[in-house]
């Protein structure tokens, strides 16, 4: 299956950079998706560059991306 | 000089890991790190990998460790 719009698969993880205009609306944003990934118990590895967030979904476990993966990419890119 | 006692230098940044016991003490590290940040308008680059979170302190202007990271390294590490 094809990976979300906007996302890419890279070293068998679902990838994608957001911008903001300032730090600390990065920040926000992580605090967001890091509120989702305990509701959801599953847990991207996340990686701030000053005010760009990069997001890498994937599932160890799996030993790449699943479907919950894909879901819950598309689920933070909307708390962009 | 030498990096503060825990610290590497790595590619012209100091580098530290922080482990914690769980996700939710990593995400708030980072924001504890980030309002450090904001609030000396310096900011680390930071990784969050589940419960452990990587900083990592440069001064791209200087193209390199300057001793303004070195002090901000040293104060971002008592938050953890």
């Amino acid at each position: 299956m094809d990976a979300p719009s906007g996302w890419k698969e890279v070293d068998s993880a679902l990838e994608r950079e957001f911008s903001f205009a300032h730090f600390r609306e990065a920040i926000a944003f992580v605090a967001s998706v890091a509120d989702l990934a305990e509701a959801e118990n599953h847990h991207p590895d996340i990686e701030i560059r000053f005010a760009r967030v990069t997001l890498r979904w994937s599932t160890h476990s799996a030993g790449g991306v699943t479907e919950r993966d894909r879901e819950l990419a598309a689920r933070s890119a909307e708390l962009a």
